[in-house]
């Protein structure tokens, strides 16, 4: 084949697409019983949408140009600036709390790698609207929701929580400055991955101060977080059973957070996060929509999609068909086409074959179908206005009147 | 707000998006009823990819750039090219015929204006390896199925179909090189809408030849086109009673197709076409696949939206929520949660508010979700493992066990 997809880039044939829609089927119906109302916006938005946000080194990641009109135009990323767009150009008219999500694609330059495309499915969960440990909690319990409704058991995953008011309270008590903060975060983002993480701490803190952070990643003091603490248990009253471990390492990079922070990991710990989301309570505001307190989560399909497969938890594809309507004669055809029509129109998937083909090719490609039964119109049948309806699991066979079927 | 939309791009607010996804399950379910299974391919392809299909000329209503790899790329303006691309990659091993579809969002820099936006979703359903006439039938039979799901009457619409095998032959017969075809064809698809066509087809032809191709569009000569008929047959027994109308306009622009052609329209005729396709048995292995013959066709969210809303269709948004959860007092807000999780276990689409508003405000906000429901936790019952079940339609109370929810 002359052309190929573009790296990072994935071509969804029927099974492929069958585990994507299965897998967003479980984000739609964690999302919608929990009232959560679905929305989505533009794959292509202004360029500074995105880096009003992030700044502008996120421009390298993003495919940005310049459309035909002049106009500088990025595919999206990541849902959040749309989301404070719309909730800017809305929110001041609906009830509080809105409670949205959505299923984008977002796109992003980066070097593909396992778990890591160029183009990705994304859950959005947020809330709009609520200072509420509660509003938090429940996010953390629909993202688990749904990988419940995956096959996932409680204790395949488990939920890392901080908080970044107790982050800012604990640095500041070691006389880290606000100014500093950002700094020293980043540094214990990378305690995990990166063994240059902690001598760096040691050169910027110096080793007693440095200690103490790695102290308070060593055991997280849960008695100095009680905003926290109410998080972990509304969680639990809204049904969360899989484990939720207070972590001083998960400060989720972005600067913007504001309040409860968190990912989800698989038990194990092999594959990089599921989900990960937080409060950003002046987000908002900042990309010149209201003052409105916000949270949310992100779960993509890729690491998702990994975990799941390596569970075995991916079901087979569903049959093409339910029946598959046979003429044995071409004069036939006609016929099989009417009881098609007859049957589609009371919901059930069926099909015959376009031409004439034999009956046994016929029957095999009602097997290849996934067909549970065939109905043969067969000439001796048809005279009587019957048909053979043909169990084709059992291999039984039953004549039936055709106003019957 | 300090950011919007681009032009011709949209955002699906919780109704908007309600609504698109009501005309998408209506596609759905018409092509998994006939045995097509979906498929999707990237948003972004390259840009060869369009152009080796369409020319250069495509280039100037393509969102093209170059990515940050020095790629020269393109947002899908349409689903065939990447359709040729991924049957070309698979098509070989796959049993005849191949039924796929999909429901892309594509983009094309145009002028924005009533019924064409620069992003849309078209459902694309094609068929891959037959050459028989009801595999033609069975697309216009399930783009038509999908209408009927979303309420419309078999006689609100009207499908014009023609066959380019005819059109040539009567184009020979009247004179008219293979060469000279296009340039006629792009005169004829023009008869309707633009007055200029007629005497420029006088102008090309001469009076008497003009006059004979008015003819063919005044009168269809079906006895002269049997591939045509076959098609119209074959559709009837696939149930379809809506008009199928000959027209000798319809050509559908595109050079590549090789056999019928059609195109769906409102009964009344004041809106664009709902729907267009037919057969393009060379195109495939023009685009590099495999020699595979092919039909499909493709129906946009647009002009169909607007005839939905015109014809009243589009149903209510539904409810958030099945049933709100509140607590009396903020004690027992705890309760409530667990009471949420229990609903949500079983299906049930449930909330609780995340504060502690008071009943009344609590029973509005239950109101204004949709709930059908109220599960009031109250101190009094609460004592007795009790809580009160209110029904928000006709009012009335019921006091229930907890563990009888």
């Amino acid at each position: 084949m002359r052309f190929q997809a573009l790296p990072g880039f994935r071509d969804f044939f029927p099974d492929d697409l069958g585990q994507r829609r299965w897998i967003e089927s479980a984000w739609h119906r964690a999302s919608k019983n929990a009232g959560f109302e679905e929305i989505d916006g533009p794959v292509l938005e202004a360029l500074e949408l995105f880096t009003a946000k992030s700044g502008p080194e996120i421009a390298t990641q993003l495919y940005a140009f310049k459309d035909r009109g002049g106009r500088e135009v990025a595919l999206r990323p990541e849902m959040t600036p749309t989301l404070a767009r719309m909730v800017g150009a809305r929110g001041a008219g609906l009830p509080k709390p809105i409670k949205w999500y959505s299923v984008p694609e977002f796109y992003r330059y980066e070097k593909p790698q396992r778990g890591r495309l160029r183009a990705f499915y994304q859950w959005n969960v947020d809330v709009f609207g609520s200072d509420e440990p509660a509003a938090d909690a429940e996010a953390i319990a629909v993202a688990l929701d749904a990988l419940r409704m995956l096959g996932l058991e409680p204790d395949d995953v488990v939920v890392r929580v901080n908080d970044r008011r107790f982050i800012s309270r604990a640095l500041r008590e070691l006389d880290v400055t606000e100014r500093d903060e950002a700094e020293v975060l980043g540094l214990v983002d990378k305690l995990e991955r990166d063994r240059t993480a902690s001598p760096r701490l040691d050169d910027r803190l110096g080793a007693s101060r440095a200690d103490a952070v790695r102290g308070l990643c060593a055991e997280y003091p849960l008695d100095r977080a009680p905003e926290l603490g109410a998080v972990i248990d509304a969680a639990r009253e809204f049904g969360v059973t899989t484990p939720l471990v207070p972590d001083f390492r998960i400060v989720r990079g972005l600067a913007y957070y504001t309040g409860p922070v968190w990912e989800i990991f698989d038990r194990g710990r092999e594959l990089r996060s599921l989900a990960g989301g937080g409060r950003y309570d002046k987000l908002v505001g900042a990309l010149g929509g209201p003052e409105l307190s916000a949270l949310g989560f992100g779960m993509g399909d890729a690491v998702l999609g990994e975990l799941l497969a390596e569970k075995k938890l991916v079901p087979k594809t569903q049959p093409r068909v339910e029946v598959a309507v046979v003429a044995v004669t071409p004069e036939l055809a006609g016929e099989a086409r009417k009881i098609v029509a007859r049957l589609r129109a009371r919901g059930v998937a069926a099909e015959t074959p376009y031409g004439a083909p034999k009956l046994a090719k016929a029957l095999k490609a009602a097997d290849a179908a996934g067909a549970a039964r065939a109905v043969i119109v067969g000439p001796d049948e048809w005279k009587d206005g019957k048909v053979m309806v043909r169990d084709l699991v059992a291999g039984s066979d039953q004549v039936v009147r055709v106003s019957d079927l």
